[in-house]
């Protein structure tokens, strides 16, 4: 069964809101090991821009990508209300939260630092939003393939299996450190819903990126010197507060 | 004008639970930078156990190093209601906080993760709470020092110089970001209190020493391996939530 087929299964029952996968999505990429023998070079994660019409709407937002989706648009539009062209962290939680799923403030700004929009983390415009937009859909497919029991949550195995598929291989001790926080000290085993899952991601995504950015002949290995290395963590730091 | 003495001054103004300055902290230590001329061997950071009594509270809390201070073991007492020897995060945060300083429950968990007991940043034994305790009252007579106009509150430059004088030199671009998730969006000059700046400081620290770590030669150089790079990081950002 392939991957669309599933994604179009079970999006039927969401909302309509939810972003959807982009067609152009391709799977076939390589993962990001650490493993001596494995190839890491990690699949080109490319924002979809769709092939559709110009990218401008009905009131000129002339700053999407060509060939946006009208959809991606409409929802810019609803919360962008003063028309600036831009939009804050509580805009873009509107936008992208829906009736079943609503994204904590923080995933939002987390989101908003890795899409920000040249030198300010604040705001987000039309290319950011569109970027955003389409690669939510990805993992939106990703999770809902590895949520096997339609449970809407994935628990440590589904969330390494998943995050393989988008290319990153992270040790399951890594993980388990990671999936820590979301631990409600009931006992039981730890699952994330969808907005953790983009949480955890975009945070793995980010810092792998930073470390491929350094890694350019991809040995798996890469030097930072000091300034390079807090330089490098700080701003996780701060984004995911 | 010598460091302990402007502290002895200012400390007289300020509640007698502050954890005190630890008479045997030595300020001559060198700073870790990663300038190619600096020396950066960071000075040692050794918790101070003091030289007085055996650390054997009247109801026997032997798990204190022999020399503890009186004040330290009482502290610790106070909030170990069950006493069972460990104290939880809620309790570490009552323990530390006074009617003039109240740490976030953030920072505390940052020190819970740091100081933590062996493989479990869930408590905190009279070992760890020793040192965590000695290490905030450095920190706080550094902090007085460098509050000139005795606000309570330090800004980017006097960090800078806070944190140089700890042992860290921190570029004040990475610095700048940091303090950012302290600016309140008034437009005002961002400036920490003594808790933003424990939270600032021990996480500047807990990196350092992580890249120390790898960086055994001192050449302010080390190559990380994908999984030790996150393996290294992904604890702080979520001891750091």
């Amino acid at each position: 069964m392939s991957f669309f087929s599933r994604k179009k299964r079970s999006s039927s029952s969401h909302a309509p809101s939810a972003p959807s996968l982009p067609e152009s999505y391709d799977q076939r990429g390589q993962t990001y090991s650490t493993s001596h023998q494995s190839n890491y070079s990690q699949q080109q994660q490319q924002p979809y821009y769709g092939q559709g019409n110009g990218g401008v709407s009905s009131y000129g937002y002339s700053g999407f990508p060509p060939g946006t989706s009208p959809d991606i648009i409409r929802s810019f539009e609803m919360v962008d209300r003063d028309r600036s062209g831009f939009i804050d962290e509580n805009e873009l939680q509107q936008a992208i939260s829906s009736g079943y799923q609503r994204f904590n403030i923080r995933t939002v700004r987390l989101l908003m630092f890795l899409f920000k929009y040249p030198n300010d983390s604040l705001r987000c415009g039309p290319k950011e939003f569109a970027a955003l937009w389409s690669c939510l859909g990805q993992w939106r497919g990703i999770f809902e393939r590895y949520d096997k029991d339609r449970s809407g949550k994935i628990d440590l195995f589904e969330l390494r299996d998943a995050l393989y598929s988008l290319g990153f291989a992270i040790p399951s001790s890594v993980l388990q450190v990671l999936i820590s926080k979301y631990d409600d000290g009931s006992g039981r085993r730890v699952e994330l819903n969808f907005d953790s899952f983009v949480e955890c991601g975009m945070m793995l995504k980010g810092l792998t990126e930073k470390f491929k950015e350094k890694d350019r002949r991809h040995t798996g290995t890469t030097a930072f010197n000091y300034d390079e290395f807090m330089s490098t963590i700080i701003p996780f730091l701060v984004s995911y507060d």
